[in-house]
């Protein structure tokens, strides 16, 4: 007899988005004139950078051509993404990778659903809340216990460190959804937490690209003994607008290790290996070229142009919102604005309100965890004459 | 304590294949004008169909323009995929499948890796022997038993029903490594043996399109009952020259099953497409763009004339084989021989002998299971005038 994996029952089925999309659907059906905008959705607007399209478009010919057609590429993804890489996003911050410690990938949802795969179900798992969901459902999905550190007004959004040992930590900083960031000092203390109780931190990356101020740290191997603690994920997709072309990348260190149940230290760069080269078979050649294109001089123009373009749809929401009297985390080196809603309101009649009186969509707190409620998220992807005429409406609505 | 999932320790490693890239490599150093013709490479050689370049280039394009541009898409697939596959791969051989059926993916072997997720680890596993290693890698890395079901001339290449329970089989047909196929006959005995023991199968078809025999059948839900046992794996790879691009797909019907410990019975399509949606983020729009174009009629055009080609190399190699006193399987309806070898030699010194006497590199058959040994994997993958040669060449090597 089949038997299911069990765990999964224990999921809760987050309805957040898809609530969200119904409620907005009703609206209009309700109001077919109305000017609905979201700030709800976490995705992109912008188109891929001309370098990527260029590029994409000549692999694509090499593809039809008999002489440049590629077959299977390494697992591990091409040594161009993987040189442009180390030489672009890590040796000017110092960060000497090796290419085997590099793994290109379909994306870092992938990776970070993936990457449990190496560990044992018995570890206990760390989270900040508000979360990226696919941290905790992950770990659900294989039994593993979480403890969630709540990051709210009262802390300033800085997760306190644990106070027990927890054997993986899941950090994500820029963070979705808060926005918030780590200064190098608070990260240092995570880094040598997870160096004292022997834990492994998976650290997220994927907004890096948006870190305007130059002293918070873009990658955690800016922290001495990192790379002995720590696995980091990086994506492409909001860096380069890749949310549909799907690709990122995880480092796993070479003298990264973690234990058997004998004690036994065995490197999880191996293992890493051999689960990509076993259940994954290379990302898209492709999508690769697209990839490599944005660290040419030119790609590095237009990504920040369009980054710069967000950040500025960043600003000026915090500023107006700040001026009705909200208070706002976020926004400063991160596309997410996190917005304390009055006590008297949830996330969900703040919702309902600023569709029904404001015709603009926001994302309910409540949908990251337990510790979201009580604020909305906000995202800077728009067009940015939409985000300006979301907050002349916002201001009219009086709570 | 960060503890590693200890299963990963009891994978064998696989040097197969770099073995066989270090043999060749030695030999042409020390030969270096040697003229060495690969047959062992299970990997395309001839360029993307055309009306797949220019659906990439084109859906490349409308991702640079900001009217055009698409983020996040489902990740199950996008419905033009999906429909094109059900319309084109199913219909026609009276399949009726639903489109949450169906679920894209950037290739089989990702999905023939994860689909283990959605399984109890102590599910008992039968695979045939020799066999393609992620089916059985994939499940010792959850600590699954795996029952081997030998495959050689003794039975005809046909594995025998389990003489146990077994609670998930896997199926590849037409086979790699051995390029049988199964009558419709054999395959109900298979999905009879399912029903009864409420087995799950999973029935990897990623060489369908290479059957040229009308009768066989190319998907297991031609046999009546095989909605409630069976999950199927397609791929782009083969079909299209997708290797280096990345498509696949999986059926799971709605109606399939599986239980709890306590006996209720769960939908694993809705587990499965709980884990898609957790830990994939779906396949590149460019890509499904050019998956999608193959089921033009052009595309179809373009497709069948390069399995043509493919099959011409597998014929003419097979008579040549045959007149050279071989035993061969496979070759004719699929892109793969398996020849069996003299007694007197191993799988490896068959290999070296080739080497150094014909210059021609096959693949030890030891490397897809122990009843691998006394056979060679030839592939017909390669330039007509190629495998002619290495053919002549073969012909001169007396064992």
């Amino acid at each position: 007899m089949t038997l299911i994996n069990e765990n999964f029952l224990n999921l809760t089925n987050n309805y957040l988005f898809s609530d969200v999309a119904n409620k907005v659907k009703a609206y209009k059906a309700c109001h077919p004139s109305a000017e609905v905008i979201s700030l709800g959705i976490g995705d992109v607007t912008q188109p891929l950078p001309l370098v990527s399209v260029d590029a994409m478009k000549q692999a694509v010919e090499e593809m039809g051509c008999p002489k440049t057609f590629r077959g299977y590429g390494p697992e591990q993804g091409y040594d161009f993404l993987i040189d442009a890489i180390i030489r672009n996003d890590y040796l000017p911050r110092g960060i000497k990778l090796k290419p085997n410690e590099v793994f290109i990938s379909d994306g870092a949802k992938s990776d970070c659903g993936n990457i449990g795969d190496i560990f044992d179900s018995c570890n206990s798992v760390g989270m900040t809340d508000p979360v990226y969901p696919v941290y905790a459902d992950s770990n659900m999905m294989c039994g593993r216990t979480i403890t969630y550190l709540p990051c709210n007004i009262a802390n300033d959004f800085v997760p306190s460190l644990p106070d027990k040992k927890l054997d993986i930590i899941y950090l994500c900083y820029p963070n979705n959804p808060t926005g918030t960031v780590l200064t190098k000092a608070e990260l240092k203390r995570w880094v040598d937490y997870a160096l004292l109780n022997d834990s492994l931190i998976i650290y997220d990356g994927a907004y890096e690209a948006y870190i305007q101020e130059p002293q918070i740290p873009h990658s955690i191997y800016e922290i001495d003994g990192a790379t002995l603690c720590a696995i980091e994920l990086r994506s492409f997709s909001k860096t380069a607008g890749f949310t549909g072309v799907r690709c990122g990348y995880t480092v796993v260190p070479e003298e990264l290790t973690a234990s058997t149940r004998h004690g036994e230290r065995i490197s999880l760069n191996h293992l890493w290996n051999r689960r990509q080269c076993t259940k994954f078979n290379g990302t898209s050649y492709i999508t690769q070229r697209g990839a490599e294109a944005i660290y040419t001089p030119e790609g590095q123009k237009q990504v920040k142009q369009v980054i710069g373009y967000y950040m500025q749809n960043a600003r000026l929401m915090k500023d107006s919102l700040i001026d009705m009297g909200y208070r706002v985390a976020g926004g400063e080196n991160a596309p997410y604005l996190w917005v304390k809603i009055p006590d008297s309101v949830s996330s969900w009649q703040f919702f309902d309100r600023m569709l029904n009186e404001a015709q603009v969509v926001v994302t309910p707190g409540l949908g990251f965890g337990a510790s979201g409620d009580g604020y909305i998220r906000l995202t800077a992807f728009g067009q940015q004459e939409d985000c300006l005429k979301a907050m002349r409406r916002m201001k009219h609505v009086k709570m």
